[in-house]
């Protein structure tokens, strides 16, 4: 048993005696510390010392707060227990959680939202408190001692090369087979930083493990847990229409000659109109498809399978359970196709522009001159954060953002005067979809925007009095943004009162 | 004469027939047609034909308009003689000018405030309507009919690229001693792009001169006019003030080890402010700077001078006219410290983030979040536009914006509850600066944040009321970004009516 492990999980035999119990391993954070988390999405980050660590904490009457820093979400088995002990006084960079969401919006937990990229150079650069400890999940540990990732990477190699001590769960339900899907490089600080060498999504610049070493390694916990990742959720039919603009939309510009039938590398954020897009491309009549993104979802996987993409660049695998059984067999034939990154690298502005992706993300709302929300909610209340998304909208090829026109049966308009939250600007905001439609923005100024967005995508219910605002407005406001400023945030501040917006 | 120019100047034979009077030149430009001028800030664009053209406008009664595309503000040359002749239909993506301003906020023109690197994308890629007629100020045109630049290039090699027909204005105020300070290098287009080979901002990677060729240039118009550069504003006691605080920031960020004495690649905005804080460079114990920036002004060309800085790469040189006089009879001195570039290199976000800028730029106003409005005064009125703060704030090392606590004598206050319009969004703002104080919101969250910009920032006539509405919004909504929407814009609202935020 210990000969199995150590050949296939644990290649340094001096490591073995450091194989302890989740409980004693989470024995090592203390509180005050930084603790930095692998993993990216529900996918690659530890669970049993997390577990442990709660445990212990709930039944601990002592003070006990730590700073927990990862790639995105986590498992709840990280977010969801930790934020039920009550130990997380600090969160960056995103989270997707329902416990932790409601103690960042009781004003429990100090939450930092940011863009994924720049979280890996906030660590390097020490703009913000040094990780003490990472926790890593990996397949499997080198010879020398560093760590061979499983499904999600994240900021794993920032934190490992930080912290003090490293804790290494080794997940024995990961396949092994994933061996060699990761490509690990790093980036120098600046004034020593090199042009990142991607020219293609399909480009392998670094190496199959992220770099410990023996010495680092304080703790090692051998477990067998699948990741907690998302079942899939249904299309709607709303979605569904939404998908057939974009690729109505993407289908005009290989027409009009700026885009090929192979298009640009794909980005796309998680969910069911990720999910309805690339179904859409499935059944398209696009070919030798490409990816550039931060997550692989179950449709990317089959678009992969299809044939119709041949390859896909991504940090992370997310497959809802069904598809990452169904992936787990069949990892031979994605191992040429799926190359998993750091995710400064998966979301580098560098290489997003470089290739030119086509960034495909969801809006929480989004206003008449093209500003989209994508994080809060009435302005104050955190859904999950900005993520990967500023990554690629500021630097893409193209820019969509799409969501349904209306959300709690019509009592809320996604397309508002001005929008309680500003996460992306009018000034890189391409496309705006909506399963009314789709308007292209590129080149129109916001009084042109406006009547587009209006007229291509508000719900007919709420046109009339977004013209009627628009119009009203630029009577009586400069006209470069004409706005009446007191009843800009008035149709928020009605649904807040009345529960709708009209 | 001719023998001379020929020599010096127009350097093909067979292209001296080709220059014409202004007026002749105008003549090629035709209603409707979309024209691309060089030049970025006061320098280095056309002025005899788009005067020219004008005159002849204000004498004609044919209904006559055109789109303008710059690389950024041009002199009053062209933005205040074609507004007032009321010809601009369309202008991208950037003005400072009274004129064109006063007809962008009447509704007159339909202004695209860009980011000033996406610009170039927007034209290449085919995004908006195609360049008809480039106008060139160029020093002299190259035996094979290329373009040797002046002092201020912007896009104009994307727009001669994609012009039918090139007018070029053969400036003989321009000293041929700025031959070679230009360095011109172009992007392909994705999937062709490749790494932009720049790892210090003294990197030269292009060739001295923009490829056009003799059979597109229509017309050549020998002129003898100076750029209408700005002006220097003398720096206010506030303004030193911001200055000195920006300074003890960045001396606190080298004693953190964050920074060394030679900091990293310095861009900072026009204006005073700017000219502050490098004047406070001048003066400071940092050596060996280097700057990659979009404008050098009159400081940057004194801490050339006295040796504190060793680099400056740029768009554009736009010092004031007194500042221009010296620095043209010191040319030699300055060709090896100043290279100019397109600005979708000098402003390009693969090159600003490996090189890891320190971006300095002005608000209008900012938020207790760390939200920054850059461009509309009360949300509606177009000042001059986002320019190139955008790309070098998303992609700094570190980003700083700087305002003074109050503008109209106290009536307003630039620390609101919400600003008016978002450029720059809470994600990538990571310190702010008044004459008060500065606020560090790196790693903060924002209700960390709004403590520190109110403590910090905020003028202390202002900081009760702020921190009231900080207090009684954490009261009544979500606690990730408290806000009471219907308050949010009051402070706005009621300067609109009384005059006075107070």
């Amino acid at each position: 048993m210990v000969d199995k492990l150590l050949k296939e999980r644990i290649r340094s035999e001096k490591l073995l005696d450091r194989i302890v119990g989740a409980e004693d391993a989470a024995e090592l954070i203390k509180d005050g510390m930084v603790i930095g988390a692998s993993g990216f999405t529900p996918s690659g980050y530890p669970k049993a010392v997390p577990l442990a660590l709660a445990e212990k904490a709930k039944k601990s009457d002592k003070p006990f707060k730590i700073s927990l820093y990862t790639g995105a979400s986590v498992g709840a088995e990280v977010d969801g227990a930790w934020a039920e002990a009550g130990i997380i006084s600090k969160r960056l960079p995103y989270q997707t959680n329902a416990k932790i969401r409601e103690k960042i919006n009781s004003g429990e937990i100090e939450y930092v939202d940011m863009h994924l990229s720049q979280s890996t150079q906030y660590v390097n650069y020490g703009f913000i408190p040094k990780v003490d400890v990472a926790i890593v999940e990996a397949l499997a540990i080198t010879e020398d001692g560093h760590l061979i990732p499983t499904s999600g990477i994240g900021n794993t190699a920032a934190f490992v090369a930080q912290a003090d001590r490293v804790i290494v769960e080794i997940n024995k339900k990961k396949p092994l087979e994933l061996e060699g899907m990761a490509d690990i490089y790093t980036t120098k600080a600046p004034p020593n930083r090199e042009p990142i060498p991607i020219t293609h999504p399909g480009d392998r610049i670094g190496v199959p493990y992220i770099e410990c070493g023996a010495d680092k390694i304080a703790a090692i916990v051998v477990t067998d847990l699948q990741d907690s990742t998302r079942p899939l959720a249904a299309v709607s039919e709303k979605e569904k229409q939404i998908s057939n603009h974009i690729i109505d939309f993407l289908n005009k510009e290989v027409a009009a000659g700026r885009l090929t039938k192979e298009l640009l590398p794909l980005q796309s954020g998680v969910g069911s109109v990720a999910n309805a897009v690339f179904y859409g491309l499935c059944e398209s009549d696009f070919s030798n498809l490409t990816c550039y993104t931060e997550v692989v979802q179950d449709s990317m996987l089959d678009l992969l399978r299809s044939g119709k993409a041949v390859i896909a660049s991504t940090t992370s695998l997310s497959p809802s359970p069904e598809a990452l059984e169904k992936f787990e067999q069949e990892i031979e034939f994605f191992k040429e196709k799926i190359i998993l990154r750091p995710q400064e690298l998966s979301n580098n502005p560098e290489v997003i522009r470089r290739l030119g992706v086509i960034a495909i993300n969801t809006a929480i709302e989004m206003d008449i001159y093209g500003n989209v929300n994508s994080t809060h909610i009435m302005g104050s209340k955190m859904m999950n954060g900005i993520g990967g998304s500023g990554d690629f909208t500021r630097n893409g090829y193209i820019t969509i953002f799409s969501t349904v026109s209306t959300a709690k049966d019509g009592a809320i308009s996604s397309i508002v005067p001005f929008v309680s939250h500003v996460d992306h600007t009018e000034h890189e905001v391409m496309v705006i979809v909506t399963e009314q439609g789709y308007a292209d923005l590129r080149g129109l100024s916001p009084k042109e925007r406006a009547i587009k967005i209006i007229e291509n995508c508000a719900h007919p219910d709420y046109r009339t009095a977004l013209m009627d605002y628009y119009t009203r407005a630029s009577e009586v406001s400069a006209k470069q943004t004409p706005h009446i400023l007191d009843e800009a945030l008035s149709w928020h501040a009605k649904f807040q009162k009345t529960g709708s917006m009209k």
